[in-house]
């Protein structure tokens, strides 16, 4: 990963928030090789840091996100490479989920095709009011599969037919109100309201928010009896952290805990 | 299948859309043993026509469907029977989510028990505003156990057990709001409105159509990680068809794409 | 179970609906050891009931439950007792979505970590206008790990994910819009909503709420077609009740059914 200012994905780090930022607003910052490497690559590296509370996905410009780079697609006519490269997003996209602390989407402008999946794979989101969201390759005879597969878990299932089958727009509202995205804020508001979010999470045990963020996608793909059965064994190995005594001791003291975040 | 104005299930073609319209509402258009044999057929002709871009299901009179042919099933009072009818219009069901095409559900009236099941299990639906949707089994001691896979698949958990254990009515913006129908429209442009999203869809490649009717389903029932993989090769598939060359080569040069279908 | 005005749990019983109140006001009826034992009997008491047609479960005071008993907690340091504890509460939350009956939460005040799962837990619910809901575990370093199984699967990915990750309360009229609860009464009325709810539910034939209850939570874990395989033969089950017979019987001649509840 580059660390110039032209690098495809700034890193920024401030209070246990890590901010990766799309740095291709030229190019609405598509999902080039460039960017899905740099990507991967920054995630990657956020995977084993102790530090760290929760993750941003930013972008700066006019978009968010518009999905992959159709022109380098079109370039390589081969479906063994558009398998690879399908699976390499696929990968990324899980790697969102499987990162160990929260995620969240910072989403300004269009969030398009694989822009929205990202914005669906993330476990939060933040957008502001101008934002709007689909899954339009179908525009260009691309139905959009693999964004499906994340689209498809957080809002219902006529609703994503609806969107996968006319490529139609919603808007920053809608997404909320369908469960894509969590909170709306007036644009020259947006990085407050991420702020505030973040400020809430970081004042969390890592402890907790690790838990969280481990067992909540597991225990959905279980049957109701076997998922409890896992989220009591994580619950109970929760409960022998540090933070849980200090975190007990303050609530019944009337006080804030100290977190160690172990 | 009778194609004279008395059969039970008219079809009619126009501009790639195929629509089936209930014709018997004298009868609310229930599912007697006759209009499940004609819906099952008018299906099974659809399913390997290639000119095909989308399905409507619609229906004539003052109920969309009222399900059951109560008076029918209550004539043959025999387990192995009724296991043999459910089992029918399940795979009547399965038959509209198994269709090559996209399948909208035009809603007028009442749609009741297996009747408001339809609608659940199009992939699309657009209402008349007066429009109202109940799984109304259990006011003659049936629970609808059959609508209920397929409502429970499109509303929350809460809200289709109210739906199921009260037998009452919803309306159809509360249908939308809950995500069992697409568009509420008056009643005077129910046609209009439906007309929209049909030419939406007809406007789409119907390569692009077919592998997401194919893909959604499926993906649905994985875990993540295999929906991705499966999404992935779907996808790859896709790219190499001539209508996605089309679809890129006409995006990058702002012009309108001519597909072909393949 | 204590039959006594101070038991941990009050039951009353009035035209088949049971209520079971948890009776620890002042300390929030927190899921203290006993109000778990004493809940977990009172629910294992209504299982071989024929008469019973549905289930209240209430709370009185301010709180209808505050989650878990921390105090106790942390005076056993022990990870075999958590997984234990965890353990029993799991079975005590399954053991409402078994029951044979619908259970209604009856809401008011203060609905927060295992106490908003109780909640999630049940079929439906009620919940006076004030009634706020959260999990908030984390609050504490314990992430809600088991709340989380329920929630949910009632409410959409990110909005659990949100409620989970900061702890925050939502009120009722969002527990509503999201799924959690299925109706808001003004507190002074929800007594008055809730009599409702339980008066339809009773005027129906045990056979068909018995049926709908034992197959909705095995039906959601399905995949679609043996979801429907299931499905059928459970309502060609149903087909055989008398209470059909004479439910059809009545529909058909226009008069109100005689339920003889088998």
């Amino acid at each position: 990963m580059q660390h110039a200012d032209d690098a495809p994905v700034l890193r920024h780090d401030a209070d246990g928030v890590a901010t990766l930022t799309l740095n291709r607003p030229e190019r609405f910052n598509i999902l080039s090789e460039e960017m899905l490497e740099a990507l991967t690559d920054a995630l990657a590296s956020l995977a084993d840091d102790p530090s760290l509370r929760c993750v941003v996905i930013a972008a700066r410009g006019r978009a968010f996100c518009a999905g992959h780079d159709l022109r380098q697609m079109r370039a390589r006519p081969d479906e063994a490479y558009y398998r690879d490269l399908f699976s390499r997003c696929g990968a990324l996209m899980q790697a969102i989920v499987a990162l160990p602390v929260p995620v969240i989407a910072r989403v300004q402008g269009l969030a398009t095709a694989a822009g929205c999946q990202l914005v669906a794979s993330c476990d939060l989101a933040v957008a502001a009011r101008s934002a709007r969201f689909a899954v339009s390759g179908i525009e260009v005879g691309l139905f959009c599969s693999t964004p499906a597969v994340a689209l498809s878990r957080d809002i219902g299932r006529k609703r994503a037919l609806e969107m996968l089958f006319t490529g139609e727009f919603i808007d920053a509202d809608q997404a909320r109100d369908w469960g894509l995205v969590n909170r709306v804020a007036d644009d020259a508001r947006l990085d407050e309201v991420l702020a505030s979010l973040t400020a809430t999470l970081c004042a969390k045990s890592a402890v907790a928010l690790r838990t969280g963020k481990a067992m909540f996608q597991r225990q959905q793909e279980m049957p109701l009896s076997r998922a409890y059965d896992y989220a009591g064994e994580m619950m109970a190995t929760n409960m022998m952290a540090e933070d849980v005594d200090e975190g007990i001791a303050a609530f019944l003291a009337k006080r804030r805990p100290q977190w160690r975040h172990r």
